[in-house]
């Protein structure tokens, strides 16, 4: 990393010396801005570290067959396995948790290293890391807490506009073959036509909505809900822009209320599709029309 | 942390165990279901911990006078700093980065320990600690990585409606003593009439936009965009539900683009405001018209 006691300055900074300005001299910047200097970082030798890493706990655990989508465990199913873990020793269950997604993950057994940072009276702050074969493959930090069932103040926005799951159409797939493996294990029901793209007939905009269920009738806790904020196919697949592996750079989720029993209405989309990533938002809401949580995840752009 | 060998299952489980089915059966579940199952941890000893986590750069930074609003130092100044060594250690800038907050942070010495997570050919994941007097203040998660310049793909939004920098009224505040600190330091200029929270004439709307510059004039680079992405008021304060003291429990920033050098236009709302939490979403454009940032915040709502 270097040696000590060097002044690291990242990005558009520039050093006040006259010899130095064609060099240096960049963008609106001709010596160090205010800003550079209040964020300015000095690097010493790691042997003057003042603390280490705690490790708190330990988990095996297994990355189960049929959770994939067609090789590779579903990134919302491991970031559930994480968030287990990482729920057990916080004592709580997740309120916001982040994973960043470092390798596919196919089945078998998986450790879990959970590092406590902080632990309040409300909230509590884990750090954790997914390894196989002594190589991380998911690092994931979170904050944990139970939710308050205090009234909603502002909800400025509705459920995706659904019939009732019991009256929603289930597409007919001729090729079974072609039904991901996850599918089997839940019991999607997806908004009238948002399944074309799976029939070549992309309904042109970024953004798929349905009904998530599990396929056997379990209700969805927190943990859950890790789950559901991948479950869907990519909106990008509706855009007509592109199809195929989606792989997710980073995923997080809000958890924002309790679910009520029953299925969870869902709506994904992505609006900015750019520099070889999209982004993808997505809202939760449980049958009583409130909202239950929030996700949002930047991902690589299919290959062509 | 308990005994080893346990299973930990969090959440909506059972025991399918006719006795105990009164107690346990929850709704919908009356026995351990796929998905508890397929995401079930199994906790051990610490002591069996395959990994250790390594610590790659250790970091001593200050938090300047003058970044503060009325005491703490801003949560995007903090973030800044902390992805400022992040970005050192990973010889790359920012592309997804995410804090959770511990602690308000006072001006003076802060140290930042630095933790290589994977480090890729295009990208790189970094943990890192902030540490005030050996107490960790900031948790950071983040992944690094030079943009791509490539096209625009989809982008399914628009700029804020904001008339060009030089003509954007600045509001004028009488009372002097009334502007926070890192106001100063910022040449902020408000959409017409989002300053109102400000002079006891909210908009009615949790929403609040306008042009973001230093007021040294320097370059906004992907670093500054973490200040962005906390530098404007709450837009809860212009829903007129509630003023004070937002605290951030977690944020997220997306960089999308490097800015074009000049001001940005930037848009912060919150739609979901329930349970004691409130979420803030933010996009930052350059003077280009592109998306540069996306940001998203869970913050706890200010107490009355």
């Amino acid at each position: 990393m270097g040696s000590a006691d060097r002044i690291h300055l990242v990005g558009s900074t520039s050093i006040a010396l006259g010899y130095d300005r064609d060099i240096h001299a960049l963008a609106g910047a001709i010596q160090v801005s205010e800003f550079d200097q209040a964020t300015a970082v000095t690097e010493r030798t790691p042997a003057d570290a003042v603390i280490d890493a705690v490790i708190d706990a330990v988990f095996d655990a297994t990355v189960h067959e049929g959770w994939d989508i067609g090789g590779p465990a579903n990134g919302g199913y491991l970031l559930a396995l994480a968030t287990r873990a990482m729920a057990t020793a916080a004592h709580r269950p997740p309120l916001t948790v982040t994973a960043h997604y470092l390798a596919p993950v196919t089945p078998g057994p998986i450790e879990i290293v959970v590092r406590a940072v902080r632990s309040g009276r409300r909230m509590a702050t884990l750090s954790a890391t997914m390894i196989r074969d002594q190589t991380a493959v998911l690092e994931v930090l979170g904050t944990f807490a139970e939710q308050r069932d205090d009234a909603v103040v502002l909800c400025d926005a509705t459920p995706p506009d659904l019939v009732p799951y019991d009256r929603c159409e289930v597409p007919v797939i001729r090729d079974d073959a072609a039904i991901p493996a996850l599918q089997r294990r839940l019991a999607v029901r997806l908004r009238a036509g948002d399944e074309g793209f799976a029939f070549g007939r992309p309904t042109g905009r970024a953004e798929i909505a349905g009904w998530f269920a599990f396929a056997d009738g379990s209700a969805i806790d927190a943990i859950g809900l890790m789950l559901v904020a991948d479950a869907f196919a990519p909106p990008i697949f509706n855009s007509g822009l592109a199809m195929g592996w989606v792989p997710t750079v980073e995923l997080t989720v809000h958890v924002r209320a309790e679910p009520e029993p029953g299925p969870l209405a869902c709506v994904f989309g992505s609006r900015f599709i750019q520099g070889g990533l999209l982004e993808e938002d997505g809202e939760i809401w449980d049958t009583a029309g409130r909202l239950v949580a929030q996700s949002r995840q930047l991902a690589l752009i299919p290959r062509a």
